[in-house]
């Protein structure tokens, strides 16, 4: 989980692997470093913390003049973030230089060996097993020393490689990690993800798995890890970057948060044709959708809470067993995978490692895989059979909010459909239902303006030691994304909790005054909720209710009372996220939290 | 939640409410009442604390004379616990006497009506409605009386009634919460269950829904709600209440969790016959076997997690596809239950509100239900259409551990006995996995010798605030019952995590110093886990692993790490949660906390 940029052309490489490496911030920021050969050896400069620091310490990058460098912003997974932990890693000798984005899984065993041959270990990363190991293979042929390492690394990796002795050459590797490579003008780039170069190029080659990258100012080669030539075609990128602004808000949090209703409009409205619901990309025929036996939606944060919610209604509306995992989990359990199951892999960046590893595993087993996914192009979008973007535009905060609210109504659309072919709902229940569907975007609108109310209640609870989320049903879905938003930016600890389970342990933990939030919207369990509410409050709970406009009954249970508008009863999980999306970032900004960038956590998480 | 007991016969009947009472105690213990008919007019007593607070106030009962009487020992729903919320509750002549254990659903509104007819209200529950309802309908006739309010309240219930002007009579009734009638010598006497009044007689009438008692000091009578006579049969219990003694322990929990090996053992070797798994209570046909096309799992708090880890075991080694749902979520789901879908219930009391609801559903919609219980007789024994008992024990103290061990004991014989059948094992690995449950028992007894050093480390962290619990596949499931032994029992908050989730959120709640526990026993996964280890230790963490014995490559992730004997990789969940109870109960004991009755818990959960 961490950004790699590398540079070769006729321009000074360091100004440009800086710039490169903010646009890839989002995907770690505890340390970052860049080496640039300067005609004679390649200088390496590295610093702990924001890369802020890095460009100060360089002069922005004036004091490691050269034409070609590669760069890396780091999100700690073995070594604590510091100077020396940082990359880019080197050989003694200083003749390699390596940056790595992933894991090496077998690291503590390829550095037992390297320690017998004599090598010597200056930092507790598994990335430096990597330098040494070249340095082991090297005998003056950088593809064939780059080669052998693949064969003895387990895991994943993006690499960039300088060889001193080779000094008009970079190259660069990739296995389960993303990397991608851009044509500049007098010159090559390659980077972890697009939007890094698109100041420099548009013209873009996706690198694949196990294939090697080597580039000169002028050339670009590509070889299998046999050392046979490759060719690749090359993309033309047409989409914009000019979004990825703050755009006068604070945060990106809260910027993202004002683009909900555009998201979800987006998402939705291109998908309804003359009162239909038509989602080309989806590549099922009608007979198709009717065989569906069962969907396993697999996904992991956030996106796995949309999952969880969906559950609900493919069940309930289009009578389709659902099954959720987590990515992470789903992969080694062996899942049964029946025929007729369709996987429905959700995830914003596409590149989420665990859920790649889950595509893969179903695809292996013969499964249909639909991805629901927001960057186009990317590794989930390019590898599943067929793919329904979310429609949300690039999301910069670490804490999903835009991209989350346009999955939900991408799920939306997609259980109408399947009910809708599969005869579980009416054309008039489908016409109300998108009537419904195309309010979400003004009431979401509505909800946001109660920030002023929202961020006076959330200082209150500034202090607060654990907060917890109860619901049942859908609303337990909502209470579960409603604690994530809130633990992930503010560092309370808060827990979500099926309803009717806190009994069974959870309540011992209510103190006096300790924070509940009770979500419910399902009108059928609105007394078996206000049971509960009155369970913990009975117990010294302060209850936060989010509830349906018009269920006054509720605040007979309740200290404090946040009313959401009404709508269909499958969609009021768009609804009830806006004040607790509201409330968890008003917590965060009120603690002096880093609101975009929440310490430990990283915005696409590419490792597994 | 709540315990009830009543008598009338020769005998004084305070001094029998109150012992009644102390048996019911596991079922809540905020506050407690009793009345009695002492010749002239019904007297209350009543206290908020635990019943000795009741027996002092009463000295013994003595101070209430008089040979009829009900009784109430309280978990609070509806209003705080106080001396006023306390039970028995009256109506303003307070010549109707009622004690409730259940939940009036619609009190609001009755009382709301009652209010407006000028009943005034003493107290915040739902059951004070009742005795008020009482006096509304009460033309004379008491059973009239009672089938007028039973079609009024929604909800569950059962009662204890006394009316003034009926001193010969007492009434009882239930819907959707347990009551049982013993005839004594010389009397009557009615209860919650059946311990509570063994010492009096073995001869007990089971009450089922909607069934009305009367009874006189000779005689019992049975009504259904439209007044019509029943005949009920008498049924002897056979069973021992020795067992509930504490036998030197200091604590019910610690004793019990010693008598995990006798509980093993007891549930395994009596199904065990010449090397082959015979369940006798299965009641199912090789055929039958063969035909389950699903497992349903519908179980709370540790049952729960007891159910998730044979998920694991059901799909891996039978590759039966399994769901799993926690009670009272799966009842308002409306849940997909297919032909040939088995549903599995567990519970220890068998008298779980939100299991046994589960259950009535899925029989309604045709499901075949096996029940997984420990308590012979109780309520989900004898709804389900089978019974597989644990042969546990009484468990007495709130955060379960016998039961629990000898639910996960009886689902790895199910698995077997299903993979067996449908023809997944072969002879060799039955006979080497039987040899491995064997060997349980004796496992569990040198795991627990480790007493003293889990206590010293327990030690350490009894002021710590926040304790997470990671692992995968199966040990995400023994984390899941580690942190809630911990939670319920310590008040710290702790949750558990799928290791591969925590960086989707949770990882930045991780400080210098914060405890993890890591749980691999899974050689599969034990590289990813390590991963997942140096992620939180680079973080700060302090890493407490539990692990096989022989990895030990883990020290090199962990701080501290505790050892499990080898056995079977699907029966690890037995031997890893022996550490962790012994954590959660050293934890507690350090805290001060009133470890077998942790505060806001009761141990059978008969609200939902």
């Amino acid at each position: 989980m961490c950004g790699i940029v590398g540079y070769i052309g006729n321009e000074q490489a360091a100004p440009i692997l800086l710039d490169g490496l903010s646009k890839l911030e989002y995907r770690g920021y505890d340390s970052a470093g860049i080496a640039v050969y300067n005609g004679a050896e390649i200088a390496v400069a590295k610093s702990r913390g924001r890369l802020h620091v890095l460009s100060e310490l360089t002069q922005e990058g004036k004091s490691l003049p050269g034409t070609s460098g590669i760069g890396h912003t780091r999100w700690a997974t073995h070594g604590s973030p510091s100077d020396q932990n940082a990359h880019p890693h080197v050989n003694k000798e200083e003749s390699i230089v390596v940056v790595h984005n992933g894991i090496i899984e077998n690291y503590l065993k390829l550095k037992k060996k390297l320690e017998k041959k004599g090598y010597e270990f200056q930092s507790e990363t598994d990335t430096e097993v990597i330098a040494h190991l070249l340095d082991d293979y090297y005998k003056g042929n950088p593809l064939e020393a780059i080669t052998k390492i693949m064969h003895r690394m387990e895991g994943s990796y993006a690499l960039g490689i300088l060889f001193k002795d080779h000094p008009g050459e970079l190259y660069a590797v990739r296995k389960d990690s993303p990397l991608i490579v851009g044509r500049t003008d007098g010159g090559n780039i390659i980077a972890s993800d697009v939007p890094a170069v698109l100041k420099y190029t548009r013209d873009v080659v996706f690198i694949e798995n196990e294939e090697i990258v080597k580039m000169t100012k002028e050339e670009l080669s590509f070889f299998t890890v046999d050392e046979e030539p490759i060719e690749k075609t090359t993309t033309r990128i047409e989409w914009d970057v000019d979004a990825a602004e703050k755009g006068g808000y604070e945060h990106f949090m809260l910027k993202e948060m004002y683009e909900q209703p555009k998201a979800i409009t987006d998402t939705v409205a291109p998908r309804i044709k003359e009162e239909q619901i038509v989602i080309e990309e989806l590549g099922m025929s009608d007979e198709e959708i009717k065989s569906i036996q069962k969907i396993m939606i697999v996904a992991c944060g956030s996106a796995y809470h949309a999952g969880v919610t969906s559950k609900y209604i493919f069940e309930g509306l289009a009578r389709i067993p659902v099954e959720v995992d987590v990515a992470s989990e789903f992969r080694y359990r062996d899942p049964i995978l029946g025929d007729g199951t369709l996987v429905l892999i959700i995830s914003q960046s596409g590149e989420t490692a665990d859920s790649l590893a889950a595509l893969r595993e179903a695809k292996r087993k013969g499964s249909k895989v639909l991805g629901i996914v927001n960057v186009v192009g990317s590794s989930i979008a390019r590898e599943a059979d067929n793919v329904m973007y979310t429609w949300a535009g690039p999301e910069i905060a670490v804490a999903t909010t835009k991209a989350y609210s346009s999955q939900l109504a991408a799920l939306y659309l997609l259980a109408m459909k399947f009910a809708g072919v599969r005869g579980k709902i009416t054309p008039e229940l489908q016409r109300e239902m998108l009537s419904d569907l195309r309010k979400l975007p003004k009431q979401v609108e509505v909800l946001l303006k109660q920030q002023e109310k929202v961020q006076k209640f959330a200082n209150r609870y500034l202090a607060a030691k654990d907060i917890f989320f109860i619901g049942r049903g859908i609303d337990y879905a909502i209470s579960m994304e409603g604690s994530l938003k809130l633990k992930e930016i503010s560092y309370i600890h808060s827990e979500a909790y099926a309803a009717g389970e806190l009994k069974h342990g959870t309540i011992s933990l209510i103190e006096e005054g300790t924070l509940v939030a009770a979500v419910l919207t399902q009108e059928d369990l609105y007394k078996k909720m206000i049971s509960n509410m009155v369970e913990v409050r009975t117990r010294g709970a302060f209850v936060l209710a989010i509830t349906n406009e018009g269920n006054t009954e509720v605040e007979r249970a309740a200290d404090y009372v946040l009313y959401i508008p009404k709508t269909n009863k499958y969609f009021t999980n768009s609804l009830a996220i806006i004040p607790l999306q509201l409330f968890g970032y008003y917590v965060s900004v009120g603690r002096g939290c880093d609101v975009d960038k929440p310490r430990n956590l990283a915005k696409s998480v590419t490792v597994e």
